[in-house]
């Protein structure tokens, strides 16, 4: 498989560039997709990198089309980067069977049971492959990022970013599903991916590894109360009681009115942004 | 047919709520569906509307969903309306056939024409029922309202306000459709809406009435220089001359680098907003 690295689609977009990619993951064995808003600074100059990990069933596109992150992204001078959510059509069997498990739904870890195990390597790939690709193709500055996610998306971002003290600048997430070993999204997902033993699940929990993490980054969390996922998947209050314990650096905030919707996204994708670029440009 | 307002979904969006409805049209004989933006401060007064008519194949989804207004919107305490872009599902014999005909593209225009005069009656739909709905249903100032769109809802909203001058106080385009007469998109509807009789489109056409007008209210368009339907379907130039001939306010814009696409209306319709701020607040 090439490893080349193709252009298939590009959108002037607030004085940048929208732009979508296709490679050759060498850990997913498969090729992957991801999108990239370059700020009209890029033109010019390195910028620091927000990778922002969507949640299930969405492609790199979603976060691009619906979120209006480009306007800050411009007006903050930061390179957004968005993965798809899994390696797609790679003839495992059953990819496409569930919505919440396969297609669409990789869950940031990387399998180590059959028949996953193969291609299904995200938490790798969105960690190690994807920001080293960055790092040389693109105008991106590599000792500044941060990572930000959206439901199974700001699960992810949790994990990368309490798994790499150091790594990352700071951490948001959106509605992210905050205890996943004690949810049935991340109870059916990390049982198929990881397998039986739930000690090796620990290391994708959040709320598990806050505990144990020699060194968290600032975290911002925004969680709306009518989303329709809250009490049985979200469960921010698991991290939240964690955090407390821990001594983490955590900033929840609870929204009345607001769903798990992208309308949700857009309202609070703005401040996030903020939040990223002050410790980016720090 | 009950002309009941169904809303069919409510998502709370920058302080505010965007909802999609459905009621039964008296003109178009038929449901039709369309999404509303109640900013923040229609909670507390009347604010003014904002008309957006949308892109062939649209829904009334689109541009809540992908253009990033809602932001711009809340701020400006602007209500933004959006219809559907024709009737949908009335057995109208080929009307899902064509991309560009039927479904998806009413072209605002009241149809005279078999088989598609009995429900194809776009124009009075979006300028007199419903405005006249929203105004009886919704907290909207009736007296302050504009008029903006995309592409053949760029068209729409040009003609909306030629024909109506003291109806809309200012109109905007995002890469609109400027001489429908003279390209294949319109001369393709017009003539199976209206027939052969090109003396009956003029009444639809911006760079016809701009000649023959009355009084006409400033007018923005913005235009990409990528766009990939530029020279053959939109025109700007030929809805300029007509412009400088009659002494119209025209503001034309054109941009490097954008296309026809959301992520060019999402860069630009802040913009228009603010325009329209300008003279629904006067």
């Amino acid at each position: 498989m090439s490893v080349a690295l193709t252009c298939l689609q590009s959108f002037a977009c607030f004085g940048g560039t929208v732009s979508f990619y296709e490679h050759g993951s060498q850990v997913c064995r498969s090729p992957m997709r991801f999108a990239v808003y370059q700020p009209p600074q890029a033109q010019i100059e390195s910028v620091p990198v927000v990778y922002f990990l969507s949640g299930l069933t969405c492609t790199e596109e979603n976060f691009m089309a619906k979120a209006g992150a480009q306007r800050y992204a411009a007006e903050l001078g930061l390179m957004l980067v968005v993965p798809d959510t899994s390696p797609r059509h790679t003839g495992t069997p059953t990819e496409d069977a569930d919505w919440d498990l396969g297609t669409g739904a990789g869950f940031y870890v990387d399998a180590t049971q059959a028949p996953w195990h193969t291609h299904y390597q995200m938490y790798r790939y969105v960690t190690v492959e994807l920001p080293a690709l960055i790092a040389q193709e693109f105008p991106a500055k590599p000792e500044a990022q941060s990572i930000c996610g959206h439901s199974m998306g700001g699960h992810g971002a949790l994990i990368c970013a309490l798994r790499n003290p150091g790594r990352y600048r700071c951490v948001s997430a959106l509605a992210p599903i905050g205890a996943p070993m004690r949810c049935p999204w991340g109870e059916k997902a990390f049982s198929h991916y990881l397998g039986s033993d739930r000690n090796t699940w620990k290391v994708y929990d959040a709320s598990e590894l806050v505990l144990n993490t020699s060194g968290c980054c600032p975290i911002l969390i925004d969680q709306g109360l009518q989303d329709q996922f809250l009490s049985e998947q979200l469960k921010p209050e698991l991290f939240e009681q964690a955090c407390i314990q821990a001594g983490c650096d955590l900033t929840l905030r609870l929204h009345p009115h607001y769903d798990h919707s992208y309308y949700f996204i857009a309202s609070f994708i703005g401040e996030h942004l903020q939040f990223h670029a002050q410790y980016l440009r720090a």
